[in-house]
C-alpha cells in the first residue's frame, strides 16, 4: 500500500539521503550460509550494530517481484497500481528514451511453418549478431507506416525491442505471442476502449514483418509481448520534494530512475566508479540512488562465490560513503536472488538504516537472519521512503 | 487499518481489561540506553518475562503521530479515517465540553501592522496573564453575533481557543493564519459545500476581533487554525460492548475518552491518585484507560532523567494494579517521545500484554529492544483492542 498521507507531511531541509540498492542481495544458505552471511562484510556488520535493521518486502509474502515492481516499491510507489509493462522495461533496458506517447513491445524472433504455425518461439536462439542484422534489415524496409515511426532494436539472442512513435497510439493491446509452440501467431486485440486502431496497426505491422523476414528461416517472424506505454508516475520531486540523482551502470535502472524524474549521473562501469560519482555530486542533490547490478546477475547465474565477492566489494566502499556523512544511509536489496534458485525470489530483503535518529539494534552482523531481530521488523518496501524521510526529519507530525 | 470484522465477533463476559498508556513511552538511546532501558523497572521487567510483548505503530512506518491519532489508533479507530481537528483538540485540552454542532478553532494572538500585514504570529509570546485579560475583554465585547454564541478561552502564552455554538455551523473552513509573517491575515474560505455561510461568519468575526483589539499592540489580532467539529465516532460501548472508564490527569485525554463515550472518572494530579481511582472504581467497569502524561512532557522537554523517573514511578504501582487481578493488563505508549528529539517520533511503541491466555515471551526486560523479540511482533496500534479483547475471551471465532 502506498502511503497517501505522506504528501501532506513532507517538509524540506538540508539533509542528505543515500539509498544503496544491492540488487538481489538476499539469498538462501548453501552449506549453512547465505551469500551475505558467507561474505566478509566488516563495515556493513559494524553499521548493523549501530543502525536499525529489518526485512523489506516488495509486493507481498510469497510474491517474487520483477525488477520494475521491486524498484518502484522501494521508491514508495505501489507496485500493483503502477505496473510497468515489459515492453517498456525492455526498451529502458537497452537505453531507449521513451516519451509518454510512445508504445514499446518486447519481441522474440521465432520460427513459423508454411501454415503460419509457430514451431520455435525463440528461432533456435539465433546469435545476437544475427539479431542485429535482422533488425537492421527490418529497419531499412519498415520505417514509417501510416505516420507511425517504427524502430527495431536488437537486445540479445532472439530478443528484440519494438518502439513505435506517433499520434494516438494506445496501450491495452493483447500479445501476439501465443506463448506455446504448435499454435498460430495471435491477432492483437484491444483490451480497452480506444485501442482498436492501434491493435489493427500491430496486426498490419506483423504482416509487414512477415513479408520482410520471409525466407530468413529460422527467424521468419516476430512475436510481440508486453505492448505498453510508460505509466504516469508522480516524480520524486513532486512526491517527496527531493532533488535526486541516480547512479547506475545498467540502462534499465537509469531508465527507471528517469521515469521518476531523477537526474541520471554519468558514471563508469565499476562500483568504484559509482562511488566516485556519488562523491563528486554529493553537494548537488538531496537524495542518491546507487544501484549495484552484479550481485543479482551472479545470483541468477547460480554463482554463489561470485555473488559473495560482489557483496564483499560493496562492503569495502562503505567507509567512503560514511566519510560523506549522509544524514540517512540505507543499504538493502530490491528483491532476493538466491544462487540456490538461480532467479529472483520472494524472500524479503535485508534492510539496514542508519541515522542520528534511529534505534541502534545491536545486531551481531548484517544478514537475512540477523535482520529478523531488527527493530524495523518486516515491512512493506513501499514504507522504506517514509522511514528514510522520517530519519532525515523531513516529515511533519500527522495530526495534532 | 481499522478492523471491521470485529463488530460481529464481540461477546460479553465478566472480564476486566486495564490499558495503561504511558504517554511517549518509547525513546532513543543516550549513552547507550533508552529512557525505558535506563529506568529501574523490576515489575514491568517481570511482566515482560511472563507476558507477550511487541511494538505497536500508530499510523505507519516513519509517520510521527500527534496525540489525537495516536490515541484513536490504540483505541481501535483508524486514525486516518477519524481525523480530529486541532481546534477540537485544543478545546478538549482546556476542558471545554463540545457538542456535535459546535465549531472549535485554535487561535494565536498576533501582531498586525497598519496595512494589515502580520509581523509577529505570536504577538511576542505575551504572558498567559495578558492572554486571560484579552480573552475576557473580547468575551465582554463579543458574545453573540447572528445568533451564534462566541467563546474566547485562554490557553497558554499567545494561544487561545475559540468555541462557537449555534445552528448550522459547518466545518471544512480554511485557516485565517497565513502561517508566515509578512503576509496579511487570510480570508476564511469554504473547503466543502455548505460551508460558505460559516466561512463568511469567521471573516466577520475576525473583523470584530480586530476592532476590539485595536490598540492592544502587540496582540491586535487573532489568527485561526484547525477550525473543526468533533468527528462522529462510534462509541466504545457500541464498538466493543464495553463499559469503560477513563482515568487521566490532563483535560485533552479526558476529552478524547469522552468522545468515545467513556465515563470520565474524577481523579487527582498524581499517578498515585490515578491508581487509587482505578482501585475504587474497579468493580464498576469492564475496561479502564489510565493515562500517564508526564513521560511525554519530559520527553518533549528533552529531560531524559525526569522521563526515566516517571517510568520508574509508574513501575512502583504495577503490583497494586496486579492485586486487582485484571484479566488483561496492557502497558504501552501511544507514540514515542525520545528525549533526544524533544518531540513525538515515528518509532513504534513498546507494548506489553499479560493475561492467563498469552504466550510468555521470556524476555529479559521491558524495553524497545527486548520488545523487538516479542511474540506480538510489530503490529498496527489499531489491532491492540482486538488483542486485548481476544485475551479477555471477548471475541468469538471468525467463520466456521
Amino acid at each position: 500500500m502506498e502511503n497517501n498521507i505522506l504528501k501532506d507531511l513532507i517538509q524540506k531541509n538540508n539533509s542528505k539521503i543515500v539509498l544503496l540498492v544491492i540488487d538481489g542481495l538476499g539469498g538462501l544458505p548453501i552449506k549453512g550460509k547465505t551469500e551475505l552471511e558467507a561474505a566478509k562484510t566488516p563495515n556493513l556488520d559494524r553499521l548493523a550494530s549501530i543502525g536499525s535493521c529489518g526485512l523489506s518486502e516488495a509486493v507481498g509474502p510469497g510474491i517474487t517481484p520483477g525488477s520494475g515492481p521491486a524498484h518502484l516499491a522501494l521508491f514508495g510507489y505501489d507496485p500493483i497500481t503502477y505496473l510497468i509493462g515489459s515492453g517498456v522495461l525492455e526498451a529502458l533496458g537497452i537505453g531507449l528514451k521513451l516519451e509518454s506517447t510512445d508504445l514499446a513491445a518486447r519481441g522474440n524472433f521465432a520460427t513459423m511453418d508454411k501454415k503460419g504455425v509457430i514451431i520455435d518461439r525463440r528461432a533456435g536462439r539465433i546469435s545476437t549478431e544475427r539479431n542485429k542484422e535482422l533488425c537492421s534489415l527490418l529497419q531499412k524496409k519498415i520505417y514509417l507506416i501510416e505516420d507511425i515511426k517504427v524502430f527495431f532494436k536488437p537486445v540479445k539472442e532472439h530478443r528484440c525491442a519494438l518502439l513505435l512513435k506517433g499520434k494516438d497510439l494506445a496501450d491495452g493491446i493483447s500479445d501476439t505471442d501465443p506463448q506455446r509452440e504448435g499454435e498460430k501467431i495471435k491477432e492483437a486485440t484491444p483490451l480497452k476502449k480506444g485501442a482498436t486502431q492501434t491493435a489493427n496497426f500491430i496486426n498490419k505491422l506483423t504482416r509487414r514483418i512477415n513479408e520482410v523476414l520471409k525466407g530468413e528461416i529460422p527467424a521468419n517472424t516476430i512475436l510481440l509481448r508486453g505492448i505498453s506505454k510508460i505509466p504516469r508516475l508522480p516524480s520524486f520531486k513532486e512526491k517527496y520534494l527531493l532533488n535526486s540523482g541516480a547512479i547506475a551502470t545498467y540502462p534499465m535502472y537509469r531508465g527507471l530512475a528517469e521515469l521518476l524524474g531523477m537526474d541520471i549521473l554519468p558514471t563508469g562501469e565499476t562500483i568504484k566508479d559509482e562511488i566516485k560519482t556519488l562523491r563528486e555530486n554529493f553537494q548537488n542533490y538531496d537524495f542518491f540512488y546507487i544501484h549495484i547490478k552484479k550481485s543479482d546477475s551472479f545470483g541468477e547465474d547460480g554463482n554463489f562465490e561470485k555473488k559473495v565477492s560482489i557483496i564483499e566489494e560493496v562492503d569495502t566502499f562503505i567507509p567512503e560513503i560514511e566519510t560523506l556523512k549522509p544524514d540517512v544511509f540505507v543499504a538493502t536489496g530490491d528483491h532476493s536472488t538466491p544462487s540456490l534458485l538461480k532467479s529472483h525470489s520472494w524472500h524479503p530483503s535485508p534492510f539496514l538504516l542508519i541515522s542520528k535518529n534511529c534505534l541502534s539494534d545491536n545486531l551481531p552482523n548484517f544478514s537475512e537472519r540477523a535482520c529478523c531481530q531488527g527493530s524495523l521488523g518486516k515491512f512493506p518496501a513501499t514504507a522504506a521512503m517514509a522511514l528514510m524521510l522520517a530519519n532525515a526529519l523531513r516529515l511533519k507530525k500527522f495530526g495534532a
